[in-house]
């Protein structure tokens, strides 16, 4: 680990895609624009799942599998959806390959084309509201209430590891209902399980707001989204939840008789994160030695590494280990006892500093005689010497704290980096040397978002819900605004 | 329900197309040859997925995550392999849309042409050792340990729900070893992982054997698989192994150096099961009137149907059944109170019977002054009379019975349809008017395994490793044969 590395200060962007790599978490394949994900990172998007799809549970939703391929004729039936992902998808043309006849290898075979293309799924609205359509007749029907696991593909031209890949995974919610006020419910609810989720589990703080409709998701009335502030000041969309309104069920005719027997289109959601939220992860605690794990989403919580000369200190040290081991175990803690012996102790210290392992126990022959261990903390690197009496008890509480403080930290840099600005004079020197997040009114045009976006590279990240209102005139125009909104530059 | 249903002795084919319906676990979508996995069918398969997951990290594995798009000129690496795959293949040849000019919709964009197609995964083996080719320099980066889940295509023509469709999931483990030994065994340890979980939770006993070489793997040295038997006596491959040899390290220049600093190539194995295993678990338990589940794979193990004609009667079996309730929980059995008021006791009867919930219970009014409840069993039909008091253990017990007694009606069923064959004549009789596994003496040349699929149908399921090995001479050309075959028609 002598290799240097990029510095957040020095360069952001470098020291994230470094970082990436250092802790093992994800690499570029040599399929242009899709990763890797590899045990270590993976390890953590299963934690993510897991959490995720056991809130999903209990608030009733059940899991389904729909195709990967959709008729190309599906995407276009809803007019703005087809707008918003033709132009980066990916296509299926034929079904067969077959031997070059100059003996060159394998080409395409001509007669094994599709009649219709087929489209790998950018998303799932239109293949699933093609199945809706026949499960639902009446009232009884409804709601569905579905979600799905799965890869899909946009094609994307600049990739970044997590952050922007072609294909990457992802949970998508898909539900019916028969009214608008369910509807709407239903996507304000999901907004709040993702709000909590990363909040309590990635110990990221996020504003709950509305997109404007330009930023609105294709094919939706209404799209919530939850934002991070990054800790280059950049915010990260972190999860959506769409009011999609009946523009799928009148794209697939899908209609339901209600109590009175009359007959209307179905109401819909659609609500979705991906692997995006690991890099929000990363931004969000990770620091130059490499990645701050919060301890509910670290695979590994404790790593105990044996300092030793002898096989006897060895066998010594293992013993006392194993007790632990067990006792952490029974909370519930994962632990990994790192005996490597082609590893020196330094450099394992390093290893799970870059991969962001919470807490690190060390224990060498004299603590051994003196009931004690070396605890190590991830995140402000404070070491103490703690009495092997109760230690899993402290090391319980140690976890607790760092996801605690991991939360406080992050609420604390935003806090710093939330700023009111009402001219648009001031805005454009504070996006410029500040940046963060900035409140200011908006007259509610598309116009304006677009002079502010060309101008100043930053756009509305959302119309926050939990904002006091206050009422105000439009930093660019001087036209009325319902209540400031918050523009940042965003990944 | 009053609807008719094929039986398993009419038209085994309809039985089993009607019984996915009927229970609801998946249906054909408007994409040829992708099915939509429903929500019960996946609630099935998730259990699967759980346990076989944790079985694979038992034994040392890690989940990962690689690209769905795998470039033409990878495929080509392997020369079987190509020849295996290339010929049902989904090929990605545009990444972009574009709006046609007279109007009609979206077409392809001509000028967004890949300059390599992609093909979309049948396996991962090529994306998977291009990667390792980078991952593995010495002996120290090996065994790699890694297991994928995912969904993958194969362009097939004739395709059936769940037993060959275009789609599919899957898991695909691909580890990576210094010596040819260590890799046999990890194929052949990943076999008996997976007769494991066939016959201790999908109660579906299984043969274990290797296939013979024509019908391997494209690139392996070796296929082990399991094979099942299926109520109309044909064999369903439920799982396969494979050790690979050095054939992809070959392929993708894959080298390690070993402790004495010499080069060699490293040595592979993969195994995968898929979504097949749902048709599996229909076909070995069910009956004409719907699925029958092992309690150890059923989403709900226990319904209880409550039968009233008063709102003071459902609140007073309520009562006593949340009791119960608690009391099956904490013994970790999934229960599922059906007090719907939209339909009447006899529907939920057919519809849990059509869904194959192993046990049944029925309160009412009479019961509950009597102190008891009737619990009824899906698998054999029988009913009893059981008192409140322990009511919780007899479920209990009943469930391990049913587990039990499925694998054992099972193995029953096998065991009188395995026949051992010496001469052909009687082998065409036999597999015509008995069917089922026969046992017969092959050659070992594959123009005989191809003269009795021409003649019979039948194809070698395996060569059984843990039958006794008897000499003998081919039933078809009398050449000397090391040991008895499985022969069967297959799924």
């Amino acid at each position: 680990m002598a290799q240097k590395f990029a510095k957040r200060s020095e360069d952001y962007s470098k020291w994230y895609n470094e970082l990436v790599y250092r802790a093992d978490l994800a690499e570029h394949s040599d399929v242009r624009g899709c990763m890797v994900i590899k045990p270590y990172g993976y390890a953590i998007w299963e934690k993510m799942r897991d959490i995720l799809d056991a809130k999903f549970k209990e608030t009733g939703h059940s899991n389904a599998y729909f195709p990967l391929f959709i008729p190309k004729s599906y995407l276009s039936k809803e007019a703005s959806h087809v707008d918003g992902f033709a132009k980066e998808c990916a296509v299926v043309t034929h079904y067969r390959l077959k031997n070059a006849e100059d003996g060159s290898g394998v080409v395409v075979d001509p007669e094994a084309k599709l009649e219709e293309e087929l489209i790998v799924r950018p998303t799932s609205e239109t293949i699933i509201w093609n199945s809706y359509k026949n499960w639902i007749q009446s009232y009884r029907d409804l709601p569905i209430l579905i979600n799905q696991w799965a890869n899909v593909v946009r094609w994307e031209m600049r990739t970044r590891l997590f952050l922007r890949t072609a294909e990457f995974l992802w949970q998508e919610g898909h539900t019916a209902h028969a009214t608008r006020q369910e509807a709407i419910a239903e996507a304000e609810q999901m907004l709040e399980v993702y709000a909590d989720f990363a909040e309590n589990y990635m110990a990221m703080p996020v504003v709950k707001g509305l997109k404007s409709p330009s930023e609105r998701f294709a094919g939706a009335d209404e799209t919530y989204c939850i934002e991070a502030m990054m800790q280059d000041g950049k915010a990260l969309q972190a999860g959506t939840s769409h009011f999609l309104g009946q523009n799928f069920a009148k794209a697939f005719d899908v209609k339901f008789t209600d109590k009175e027997g009359k007959q209307d289109f179905v109401w819909a959601t659609s609500w979705g994160v991906s692997t995006r939220l690991m890099g929000a992860l990363i931004m969000t605690h990770s620091d130059d030695e490499g990645l701050v794990l919060p301890p509910a989403l670290a695979p590994i919580q404790v790593a105990i590494v044996p300092i030793y000369k002898s096989q006897e200190d060895l066998d010594a040290i293992s013993l006392k280990v194993a007790e632990l081991n067990g006792k952490l175990r029974v909370k519930g803690i994962s632990v990994k006892f790192d005996d490597d012996d082609q590893k020196r102790p330094g450099w394992k210290f390093a290893e799970y500093e870059a991969k962001g392992v919470p807490v690190r126990v060390a224990i060498g022959p004299r603590d051994l005689a003196e009931g004690k261990a070396e605890v190590a903390r991830r995140d402000t690197k404070e070491k103490s010497s703690v009495s092997w009496d109760g230690i899993e008890d402290y090391i319980e509480n140690l976890l607790e704290e760092i996801q605690t403080s991991l939360f406080e930290r992050a609420a604390k840099f935003r806090e710093e980096n939330i700023r009111k600005v009402d001219s648009y004079d001031e805005f454009k020197k504070v996006i410029e040397q500040e940046g963060g997040f900035i409140l200011a009114h908006w007259d509610g045009t598309e116009e304006t978002e677009e002079k502010v976006k060309a101008d100043t590279q930053a756009t509305i990240r959302c119309i926050p819900l939990e904002m006091p209102k206050e009422e105000g005139k439009c930093m660019v125009t001087g036209k009325p605004s319902a209540g400031r909104v918050i523009f940042a530059k965003a990944y």
